[in-house]
């Protein structure tokens, strides 16, 4: 144990429990923040407060969002007609980076995965069933990576979906095989949505 | 920018200023914590805030301290006739976790280099050289790693400390304990040989 004040103390140990940091990282980066601005260490403690107290999940798509409703539901701009279904929020970023879908979403909060354990009840799947049932829905557009565990998901929710009297499309191959869709950069996701097919 | 809620893309801001953290693993990282629970979080950003406020200087030896004088300082069991001078709080805490020393310390926050502009000025030197008018000092350790700049500031503390009734002692170099000689560098040797001890 170090020979540190003890809120030194106390913060190394906070901050060594976060993924990627060992113990001699949490001290490198608690040496550094005693020497910034007390305004500066403040703001950063603020901010993950703030996070953590405002950011939950939109009632609607399940996207992250400071309210009931998230800013893409809230947006009468945006065609309520037609959803794209994403793994999760960060896959919902880069699509909505590329300016391209004006649609809403659902988020499913993970892709099918029997090997882990995670089966059609771990995903937001019933609120999809939902959803459909309860909003006038004309499309639904599969935007999950195209690894194996999005492929499975796509042909799962291609089954089901099925019984909907819904179209259902989903990304062209823009997207380069094994690439996750957070990675994938503007370009290449604008010609996905751009060329998307009918399953 | 991505499409997250603003307390979401703020704490990402303020992560990816830190040293070490890109906007990729400041994003990683936010969505982490939006995982953990509450409690913790909380507890991670009040930390920051404790450390940042609490943890100032000692104004006697400037080590870290969340009081007037460090712990050391008010330790009535440590022997205020022996100082050891130490770079910055992070070798003084090195040097406390052997157990061995039993003195005071004085912390430099800084070694010597010209090259980086940091003279004998930007150094707590003058706090030094008054702590050793005003207290009843005998003896001053300098525990300064053998790096250029660590030599260089025990030659350069060596000959202004030449003025004050005090002994000047330093730390024994020589092979590191577990190491096999055969990998020592021939300064190490040259000096652990010039500091042979009868056994």
């Amino acid at each position: 144990m170090m020979a540190f004040p003890e809120p030194l103390l106390r913060l190394i140990q906070n901050l060594a429990r976060l993924p990627g940091l060992g113990e001699k990282s949490a001290t490198r980066l608690a040496l550094y923040l005693l020497r910034r601005p007390e305004e500066e260490v403040c703001e950063l403690a603020e901010s993950l407060r703030e996070m953590r107290k405002r950011v939950r999940l939109c009632e609607r798509c399940f996207n992250f969002s400071a309210e009931r409703l998230c800013e893409i539901c809230r947006d009468p701009e945006r065609d309520p007609q037609i959803i794209c279904i994403v793994e999760d929020p960060a896959a919902l970023s880069s699509i909505e980076t590329s300016g391209v879908f004006r649609g809403l979403y659902h988020v499913l909060h993970g892709l099918l995965s029997p090997r882990d354990g995670i089966g059609p009840r771990e995903l937001r799947l019933h609120d999809l069933f939902e959803r459909l049932k309860r909003e006038d829905i004309k499309e639904v557009l599969l935007a999950l990576s195209p690894t194996v565990a999005g492929e499975a998901t796509a042909s799962y929710l291609a089954e089901v979906l099925r019984d909907f009297p819904v179209r259902i499309t989903r990304l062209a191959c823009g997207v380069p095989m094994g690439m996750d869709i957070r990675y994938a950069d503007k370009l290449t996701l604008k010609r996905a949505l751009e060329g998307r097919r009918p399953l």
